[in-house]
């Protein structure tokens, strides 16, 4: 039977949350979030003001990201608000579409959001490494990054350029906390966050209050808003992560939702690199050691991908793991070599075990 | 105090639901639907299988629509769904775009979301009524129509035409239902039928295939899915729905849904009606009357939206009403004319008491 890890389907996180029991059940009445608004007073009038102060909370206990100042966009998963970005940072009348570049190993799906709907607004240029142009562009900036696992910062650093950081994996189960990210847009999502991947649900932390405006109307022309059932959901979810921490006694030994979920990672990475260690075709990325702000811990990042190298004259690494039924993304939808592969970190234990297992027997005879 | 009727908030069924208590209360634990995968044996494989019974069940008991031999495919919304069909029918490499019209008066979102980014796919073409280029086009056809509330047909009626098909409205609370509508492409949404406008959850009944691949890639590029807590509370509400009409014993008398509903809306028209007749300066459409096969009654459509006609010398109509405090949307905006506006007659029986008795004490002097 093969084995899926093409998408980053976040299925480890269940165990934890069977754990959780009760403590994150949502009722919801028939009668509830019957209207589209949420609170007409704010810029992204169908935020929940019960999701917003959770998120804000979290940020401030993790200290991940910065809140002050900023106007909170939610969205319908972090996709939906980077094209709401896109629309939002775009010029409106400009005689040609504005390029958006991300360094390469990029995130698989940029170039197809930007554009698969052939807007005159944005058009994907590519490689940020290879961006030579003076004209004003859009770099997107994933830190840790995906495919690869590694911290970023922008490349291009030329005068016309807007910047939005995508932070979906910047949590303490993957990557040391350095500090507080203080960026004018920060992208955050709760599949990568929490898990909650079927709820469709992500954020952006806006400094310009022109840039949420338009974000909201975009969501407004996509979507009509974001659904009330999946914000109040998260809402829970976000504020029982912070419980986790700040009211252990509530909670079992261990059960600290970034603590516990750090340590799962370790393993994984650990029984991973020992696989890869036993068949030695193939390479993993070394991270650097850092110390994290908010757990004190010194370790090295531990990311949501793998980004796995065929070592010798293996050229196609897709093709081959897949002829041993592990189904994995190719280094070239991400930018890069086809001699690499993103492989999800994040699937149920029996799969990963599986993985493992399958990949340390691989072995060049 | 300003009395909004601008958009068509449905919070008119807060109450229904209210004395529906917990037949439609929802519990999700922390647990659930964590992955973004619901069916993968399906074309559309984020769709919640509790979701499709419940909407293949609504459909058979109200008889409102063939779902035999079509894909269903679920949405943030019919808006994402419409727009998801934009993709899915505009030809890929075609050298211009492909035309979009509806004819006027027609839903004020279609040109802005068909135009929105510049896409090289598709563009806003104007009032059906006026198309007369023998290329290929989109037409979309809403009936009962948004704004004006009557049935529609397809009016361009050229070879190289596809019809979207807009349902919307086409529920028994609004208009008699004449037939199951059996169309190629056609679109629905929780939020008019259950007035569960806050969840973002509409579903499409696909013929074709091919139609309903393209649509699922859209919706994964847009959003990844669709919001599974969403989709759970919907298929519940749909299914209370159902109940109420074939389990009436489990229900207090004149509680099936569609007939309550269709006694809220037949008062608020009544009230409606007197208190235009009272004032002298407006006038509403008559509606031809028609014989319902899910109720049996024969009657005279009353639509989620009055579509007000200003008599005499108001040339403005919405400027006019905004001078008397009550908030429209004005009949440009739907390619009409501005001596009518789009009221909503959804809003809470509060607002809906107020409005009235405002319009009817407005006149000439």
């Amino acid at each position: 039977m093969c084995i899926t890890l093409c998408s980053g389907d976040p299925t480890m996180y269940e165990k934890y949350w069977q754990q959780m029991g009760d403590k994150t059940k949502v009722v919801i009445n028939g009668w509830q979030f019957i209207s589209y608004f949420s609170d007409v007073s704010r810029v992204c009038w169908f935020l929940e003001p019960e999701f917003a102060n959770s998120i804000i909370r979290l940020h401030k206990l993790v200290g991940n990201a910065i809140t002050e100042d900023r106007y909170i966009v939610v969205g319908t998963g972090s996709t939906q608000l980077f094209q709401a970005l896109l629309y939002a940072v775009s010029p409106p009348n400009s005689s040609e579409p504005i390029s958006v570049v991300s360094a390469a190993p990029f995130y698989s799906s940029y170039p197809l959001i930007t554009d698969f709907l052939k807007s005159g607004l944005h058009k994907w240029a590519g490689d940020a490494y290879t961006f030579d142009i003076d004209k004003p562009y859009i770099e997107l900036v994933t830190s840790p990054n995906n495919p690869d696992g590694f911290p970023r910062e922008a490349v291009v650093n030329k005068k016309q350029g807007i910047l939005i950081h995508d932070f979906a994996y910047y949590w303490p189960q993957y990557i040391p906390i350095s500090s507080p990210a203080d960026h004018d847009i920060m992208l955050f999502t709760v599949s990568k966050s929490t898990g909650h991947a079927g709820s469709r649900v992500g954020w952006a932390l806006v400094k310009d209050i022109e840039i949420a405006k338009k974000m909201t109307e975009f969501i407004v022309l996509s979507t009509i808003g974001v659904s009330k059932d999946s914000q109040i959901r998260a809402a829970k979810i976000l504020q029982v992560v912070s419980d986790s921490h700040q009211y252990k006694v509530d909670f079992k030994e261990g059960q600290a939702f970034f603590e516990h979920n750090y340590n799962h990672m370790a393993r994984r990475w650990k029984q991973l690199r020992d696989a890869v260690n036993m068949s030695k075709l193939f390479s993993l990325p070394d991270f650097p050691s850092g110390s994290c702000t908010f757990s004190g811990r010194t370790f090295e990042s531990q990311p949501a991908f793998a980004w796995l190298k065929c070592k010798g004259e293996i050229d196609d690494c897709e093709s081959f793991l897949r002829g041993h039924k592990i189904l994995t993304r190719g280094g070239k939808h991400f930018g890069g070599s086809e001699k690499y592969v993103r492989i999800s970190m994040l699937p149920r234990d029996e799969t990963f075990d599986q993985f493992t297992e399958r990949l340390s027997s691989i072995n060049s005879s």
